[in-house]
């Protein structure tokens, strides 16, 4: 194999699929980015066997052929190269000359026929969004997946496509996070559970534009993401998603109004009071036109009211102060509503057209303190 | 005691005086800063008994007196604290109240009466010069210090006045970094070791301005700097340093002249060859018009070919590549000369006037490869 393309186009590329290599793999094989030129196109893939990405880049190919390159070592060169045409050229031994002006490298590869190729996926379910919509709805989620293994399907997030209305969910049986976003076309119903590890590695590589597209392909076992010259592939999560429709209720006997980023800077400084493991509730004390909020921890004490407009019930409940924090984070209005029931029951932070709810649990505190 | 002054500036002085708080130490009171308010000024001082630091702040004293309190905690609450005025007021107990607009901290702090004050130093030997000079001088020379403790004086680094230079040394066995500087007067003999964790730090609380001004003080066991309304005093390291002057020499039998960033860029794309640990040295075939240089390791190969200008023999010589690198990031020239003698003889890399002298011992290599 021989190819030429510019260095930059070669970093691009190598960078996009390298999310998709294994940190840790017993296969040394599922460590290579493989490059393959055989028909006609770069293409580099790399695949983890959960998770896949190819990318194509512009060069000229003078050698059809395919080589798998130790995909840390090979990506640490091309970033160190000067910013010039690179060629690359393999002999059949495997070895590696890989050239840039006046520097020369020469690594061994693996042939490229060891390689796990991306499964041929049918493409008969497609939803298309823009790339902003996507990287956005997976950061606005994405913290409350759980994050040990012991639920898969609590590792992964719901993906409901129903009309125009595309509905993700996560949850970690502390809280739920939901957040629906319009399509731009009715679409047939879908239903699958995504892992939170392909969301993370995807949104790394989308670029997040409005007026760049995602086309999402959906199977039984698989979900495609196409953009760009890039194509994703994932295993999805297997087994039927939990009910949350149950869980959410409009009722409420407390609602407060609250500027959001006062509420979260005061919670972030009363963080500072609870070590990690710690579990001191951050305390909220409800009233007519102020709340409370405390924190009294074996650190030292904290309290700060603050303004809010208040409909119903005075109340006094707790929370894990990170749950809070992480919800608001990712809300972009000035102004939130939080509705609560008693001290025992979830809150919901939701906004009146229900584009997101997060649903956050309470914790039991002492009143006394 | 209490105090009111705005989140700025107490931030500023704890940041400030935050660097002489030791990582860990049996002492719980060497984790605090202290602030005293007893000679009518808000003084902010830390001291890990070999490195202290004080700093004044602009405040009210209200109720003078002092406190200890724990640093990292209270830094962290400064942080978070809104951008307004703070009222620190503390009690018979040594419980420190923290306000700021609604927010209100209750943490423990500790007598400052069992704080240990910076010692008191007689301020004869004085030197001037800008913090930027200082600043400079330190990133130039602190690389090639020695980071164990088996040599207490390789630690640190020698500061030497003679007349109107200044010359700092540092070096590890391996190699010698030296920087003269001109100072603006003429000043008595000065030759002390100060301890590299000492100049690390004062190089980051320097502002780095060319038209501040730093005034170091020196005793026999201490050296003082004073800068800005901040006090830095360390220990000394005590003993004879190493004599350095016959280590040098202008002898050479090859001379070469190299763009600088050409050499630099070749070194660190060769360095991904080497791994941790691994001793392969990168080798210099010095020929008439271009030095190629290769390396040769358990991952791979590289070589590439970079035009010099050549006074004297050819040479084939090696080197830990990380040695020459670190001399290249802080020479700013943008041509540079190496001298060398045989392949078993130092190095040197230094400009016309020796402002800079960077010697670096070869190792050696199997020439076959």
């Amino acid at each position: 194999m021989k190819i030429i393309c510019s260095k930059s186009e070669l970093l691009q590329g190598v960078n996009t699929v390298l999310k998709a290599v294994p940190a840790k793999t017993t296969m040394p094989i599922l460590e290579c980015i493989l490059i393959d030129t055989t028909d006609g196109q770069i293409k580099l893939t790399a695949n983890d066997m959960e998770l896949g990405i190819e990318t194509k880049i512009k060069g000229d190919i003078l050698d059809k052929g395919k080589i798998a390159l130790e995909a840390k070592l090979f990506s640490e060169i091309v970033r160190k190269l000067p910013d010039s045409e690179v060629t690359i050229q393999t002999d059949e031994n495997f070895r590696a000359l890989i050239k840039c002006e006046k520097a020369k490298f020469n690594i061994a590869g693996k042939s490229g026929d060891d390689f796990s190729y991306l499964p041929e996926i049918e493409k008969d379910q497609m939803v298309v969004l823009s790339q902003f919509s996507l990287k956005e709805i997976i950061r606005q989620t994405i913290f409350s997946i759980a994050d040990n293994e012991n639920n898969r399907l609590m590792t992964g997030e719901l993906f409901e496509i129903n009309g125009n209305e595309m509905k993700v969910v996560s949850l970690d049986g502390h809280r739920i996070s939901i957040r629906k976003i319009e399509l731009k076309e009715e679409y047939n119903h879908i239903k699958v559970v995504v892992p939170g590890k392909t969301l993370n590695e995807v949104s790394k590589i989308l670029t997040g534009g409005i007026e760049d597209y995602v086309h999402m392909f959906f199977t039984g076992r698989h979900i495609v993401f196409e953009f760009d010259d890039t194509v994703v592939v994932s295993r999805l999560i297997e087994g039927e998603y939990f009910r949350i429709e149950q869980m959410l209720s409009s009722d409420y006997e407390t609602k407060i109004s609250i500027n959001k980023k006062e509420l979260q800077s005061c919670i972030e400084r009363a963080s500072l009071l609870v070590k990690e493991g710690d579990k001191k509730p951050i305390i909220m004390n409800i009233l007519d036109d102020s709340m409370e909020l405390k924190i009294n921890s074996f650190i030292g004490s904290m309290n700060e009211d603050i303004d809010i407009i208040k409909t119903g019930k005075d109340l006094m409940i707790g929370f894990n102060p990170k749950f809070i924090l992480d919800a608001l984070r990712v809300i972009d209005d000035e102004n939130i509503d939080i509705y609560m029931i008693n001290p025992k029951a979830p809150c919901f932070i939701r906004d009146e057209a229900q584009k997101y709810i997060y649903l956050i649990l309470p914790v039991n505190f002492n009143p006394g303190v």
